[in-house]
C-alpha cells in the first residue's frame, strides 16, 4: 500500500477501515440455521407503513427519471407538520449523510468536536473524515454529562454532538438540562441534536429543541430520520431541521440528487400513516415492559431506555455471548464497540422476537455458567 | 449571514449554491399545460427493465431493514460480468457519490484535478469541496484534448477526470488516444475514466480501460452507473471499479449504508435483462439516426453523437429557445451553461418525443426568426 499511501489524506489514514458484514442469507447458510432474527440495528419490527410500501410500488415504474433534486413536496410536508417553511430543512440519503454534509461545511482542519463516549459512531466519522479533533467526553451514569461537555467548550470548538436519546444506551438529556447547556453555549459552536429515536421518547421531560430553530437561532440543527419508527432504513431518508442561513451553507455540499425518489415517495405516504407509527410505538412500549420484567426474573440488570433498543448488562464477555446467541439465530450488538465489554444492545422487537430472544439468551448463560 | 459565513470552511463559501428547480407537476400547474416531456436528463425513455420493477416491488415490504452496506450481491455479479474481484468494486448513491468519495480520499488543500471544460459539473463540485484547485483545458472541436491535458501536469496534480463519452457533447476518446496519453501520466496521478454512457458507444474506437485495472494499475479507476441505459436514475446508483487498494482506500470515506437497499436489487435484475439494455440501445441507434435526419432537413447543425443525447446548434439564444420549448412542454438543457450560449443539449427520446421535439424547435426556430 504504501506508494498509494502517500496520495492519501492523512485524515483518510486515521480513519479506521470499513470491515465489511456478510448478508443474513449468508451467515444463515454458513452456520445451517435458518429463519434468523436481527436485533442488531434498531428496525421497526412491523416493517414499513402499508402506504408507504403502496407508495414505493406505485413509484418503481419511474425510476427512469431522476429523482427531484430539492424534495419539493416531502419539505412542504414537513414544514407544515412541524410550522416551520421549506427553507428550514435538509434532506438526507439518511441522516448519516447529513452529518457528513455539516462537517463538510464546518469542519476546518484542526477544528474541535465535542462527542460523547460511547456515542453513536459517525460523529466521530464525519469530524475525522474533514480533519477535525473529537474531543469525548465520558458519559456519567449512562447518560450524556451536558455540563462537562460544556466545561470542554475552547475557541477551537465548532460542533457538538447530543444524541437523543443516546444511542447505545437510550437514555436521554432532559429540557432543563438543554436549557442550562445552551446558555453555555456561544454563539460560534453548532449545537447538532440528533434526535434519531424522539417518536420512541415517553418521558415529559424531553426537550422540545424545536423552539429553538422557531427562533431563529443560527447554531442549532436538528436531525431526524425515516429509518427508526418510520420503517424506512433500507432506503436511506433523514431530515436535519435548522435556521434557512445554515441550510443554505449545508446544501452547498450536497449532491444535486442524493435523495431516491422511492424514498421520497414511501416517507411522504409515511408521514400520513400515523397509525402505524403509534402502532409501533405502541408496540415498543409494551415490548420494552415485558422485557424489563423478565430479565428481572432473570436477574439481569439494564439501562431504562427511552428508545426501541436498550443495554443488558449479560455479565459476560459480550462478543461470547454475541456469537452463541448468533448460533441461536439471534443478531444482537456486543458491548464491546461502545467500550461496554459486558454489555448488549438488543433492539426492541415484536413479543414474539423477544421470546425467543429471552429464550436464547437464557440457554446461552446458563451455558456459560457451567 | 456574515456571522455564520465565518465558521464555514473557505472550500464551501467557492461553491456556487444550489439553486434547486421545480417538479415537473408543479412546472405543468404554473404554465397550464400537460404532458411535459422532459429531454432533459439523458434518461431511458424506456423506462426500467420489468425484471428490475418486479425487484423493487418485491423488496418494498423488506425496507425496514438497513441496506447491506457491502453490497455483497450486486459486487459478486458485477465482479463475474467483468472478470474481476468484488475488491475491485465500489458502489456509490449514483455515481456522483463516487466522485464525492474519490475527491474525499486524494485532494488535499490545494491539490490540482485536470478538468475538461465543458464536461460534467461534478468534478468541478467535488474537487472545490475538498479544496483542491480545478485546472480547466478547452475541448478541441468538440473533443477532449487528452495532449493538451497532459501538458498540464504538475507535482500538485492528483486527479484527472476524462469523461468518456463526454457530456454534454457526447464524443468519445479514442483506445489509442488513451493509450498515449495514460503513457505521459505519472502512478502519483489518478485518471477517473467516467463511462456513464459507454453502453451505448458504437464507435469500435472507443477504449477497453478496463485492462487497465485487469492489469493492476493503481491509477486508474472506471465509473459507471444504472442512471442511464440501465433506467434507474430515481433509485441513486452508480459502481466504480479500480485496483482493490485504491478502493480500500476510498471506501474509508463512505458511510457504511450509501447505498439504498431497492437499488441493490433493481440493479441486479436489471443487469440480468440484457435484452432491455439490448432494445434501449437500438432504440438510441434508431432516433439518433433519424434526428441526424431531420436536422439536416432543417439545415441546423449537431455534434454527432456516441451517446443518448446530443448538442444542437440552434443560432439563436439557448435560453430563449429552452423557454419556448417549455411553454411547447420539451424541456431541454441550454447550453449557456457549458459556455455554448447557441446550443441547445436534447435527450434522445423516443421516435414519438423526438417527433415532438423537432416539432416544437421548428415552431420555437420560426417564431425567432420572424
Amino acid at each position: 500500500m504504501s506508494k498509494l499511501k502517500s496520495l492519501v489524506r492523512e485524515a483518510i489514514e486515521e480513519i479506521k477501515p470499513y470491515v465489511p458484514g456478510k448478508p443474513i442469507e449468508e451467515v444463515e447458510r454458513e452456520l445451517g440455521i435458518t429463519n434468523v432474527i436481527k436485533l442488531a440495528s434498531n428496525e421497526n419490527p412491523l416493517g414499513p407503513s402499508p402506504e408507504a410500501v403502496e407508495a414505493m410500488r406505485n413509484m418503481a415504474e419511474k425510476v427512469h427519471m431522476y429523482p427531484d433534486g430539492n424534495c419539493y413536496y416531502l419539505k412542504r410536508r414537513l414544514a407544515s407538520m412541524f410550522g416551520l417553511t421549506k427553507n428550514n430543512f435538509i434532506i438526507g440519503n439518511g441522516s448519516d449523510e447529513i452529518l457528513k454534509l455539516i462537517a463538510e461545511t464546518f469542519i476546518k482542519e484542526g477544528d474541535e468536536a465535542i462527542i460523547a463516549n460511547p456515542t453513536f459512531s459517525e460523529y466521530t466519522f464525519a469530524t475525522q473524515l474533514m480533519g477535525g479533533k473529537c474531543v469525548y467526553v465520558d458519559l456519567k451514569d449512562f447518560r450524556y454529562d451536558l455540563p462537562a461537555m460544556a466545561d470542554r467548550i475552547t475557541d477551537r470548538t465548532k460542533l457538538i454532538f447530543v444524541c437523543n436519546p443516546n444511542n447505545p444506551t437510550g437514555t436521554i438529556v432532559t429540557a432543563s438540562e438543554v436549557e442550562d447547556f445552551m446558555r453555555r453555549v456561544p454563539e460560534e459552536v453548532i449545537v447538532v441534536f440528533d434526535e434519531a429515536y424522539w417518536e420512541y421518547v415517553t418521558s415529559e421531560d424531553y426537550p422540545d429543541t424545536l423552539e429553538y430553530v422557531k427562533k431563529g437561532k443560527k447554531n442549532v440543527i436538528i436531525l431526524r430520520t425515516f429509518s427508526k419508527v418510520y420503517g424506512l432504513a433500507g432506503l436511506r431518508i433523514g431530515y436535519g431541521m435548522a435556521n434557512s442561513e445554515l441550510i443554505e451553507w449545508i446544501n452547498r455540499a450536497r449532491e444535486p440528487f442524493n435523495v431516491n425518489s422511492i424514498a421520497q415517495a414511501a416517507a411522504l405516504a409515511a408521514l400520513e400513516d400515523q397509525v402505524h407509527v403509534r402502532k409501533s410505538i405502541n408496540i415498543n412500549n409494551e415490548s420494552k415492559e415485558w422485557l424489563y420484567r423478565k430479565l428481572e426474573e432473570i436477574g439481569l440488570s439494564y439501562v431504562p431506555t427511552e428508545a426501541n433498543f436498550m443495554l443488558i448488562n449479560v455479565k459476560h464477555d459480550s462478543r461470547q455471548v454475541f456469537q452463541k446467541l448468533l448460533e441461536r439465530g439471534v443478531i444482537v450488538r456486543t458491548g464491546d464497540i461502545f467500550g461496554l465489554d459486558q454489555y448488549i444492545r438488543v433492539t426492541i422487537g415484536t413479543l414474539n422476537q423477544n421470546e425467543r430472544f429471552i429464550e436464547a439468551l437464557q440457554e446461552v448463560l446458563k451455558e456459560l455458567e457451567q
